[in-house]
């Protein structure tokens, strides 16, 4: 298992007229978080591209339990349970500064290689750097 | 059952640098056609908000088939199965111009009172309008 | 001078906290309305990307003098001025569904040939057809 | 004078199909950055709110120099060089990892009474708190 915790200011630009957090920012903050979880293990997600592999969203859900507000620091968890091997399943937890749980989320990712335009499995490479942490 | 299409043409600020529109803009897209279903049959959104009711989201679900890219006019089905007493169920579907399902996608959204800020139901005046497409 | 008004509804995902349309939103409207006004004189965008030639955005400007609220129909008048041989100068307004002006902005565009990825000038067939329109 | 830096990661959210970050969103990365400089010195944007004042945006100028791309850790250095007594003149700078200057921009804020909606000077305390640092 790998998780990471990332942490993004609430901003204007974040909020809508209810005051809130609008919802489809939270899918942004999943990126911020997801990004940053495998930074923190030291395989980011421009190294898959450089060996031109993107990974396209093939499906979001995110639940909405309570709302965040401008200016709070929120904490966003990206946690992936599985090895990542066909594709990779990321969820989230976002937190208040209180430690409050106001939204959940998962987003599934494929693989795939831009100079075929095609599906493929993970890099044997990146499963290999992987592995040790889901044993 | 109610249910409307809206287009929107898909711009720079859409895409990202896959080429191809950001995966999160399509729930900003079912706002825009959870929007203009509602303005299609008479019974504008902002209605609610003048009896103080608003309609946060609760839930989001969204699967990923084919991109979207750059300039494509797409559609944007939205409908609305079941009467939406206690919440409300939107599901989308996304097609570019060729009749191509591209995404589908469910929102699910409650009902609060603003004055009192606590969950509501759905009011009766709007229920009595909707029940009809409802039979 | 070539010029074309664009609607755009205002949504949530427009709004903020403050109950009004996000400063930085006016300047995505203005990409809507520029992409319309070359649709609408049977010039798109999309056919200069087509020639390998993109334009970048070198400096924008942005006034607002009053605010757009949720629902809205906005109105995006892009106007262009001068034969936009080396560099495009656009200018906006918008507009709400009582008329007042609410923002007026500039953006000013380059042409870059994504061959050689270095500034050039409009394709001669582009200011060919274009010319008629600033006699 | 005041001035501080932040660093923004630039996410796949912020590029579009050209590859790099879209234009409007500099704009954003200007909120992020005046808000962490009024933090910075103590004096939050949101203490701010809690007296009933908000700063719209009256005007916002943008140079584009050069690109950012996906991935790179960008510092937005925000600056104020005069007293903001009835408006705030705030001015940015966007570097990469290289110290190369992206992009230039400035904003114009005021200062709005919530209660009576109408413009106001910045509250004596404030001003008070801020005049040490424009001697």
């Amino acid at each position: 298992m790998i998780s990471h915790d990332t942490t993004i200011r609430v901003l204007y630009r974040d909020t809508d007229k209810m005051g809130v957090v609008y919802h489809a920012n939270y899918i942004v903050f999943y990126e911020a978080a997801r990004n940053e979880l495998f930074r923190s293990i030291g395989l980011p997600y421009s190294d898959l591209e450089a060996q031109n592999i993107v990974m396209p969203i093939t499906e979001v859900t995110s639940h909405y339990k309570a709302p965040a507000y401008y200016d709070e620091l929120l904490t966003i968890r990206a946690t992936v349970k599985e090895l990542p091997v066909v594709r990779m399943i990321v969820e989230y937890e976002v937190l208040n500064e209180k430690g409050e749980l106001l939204n959940t989320g998962k987003t599934i990712l494929g693989y795939v290689n831009t100079e075929r335009m095609r599906p493929c499995r993970a890099p044997e490479e990146f499963i290999a750097k992987l592995s040790k942490y889901f044993e």
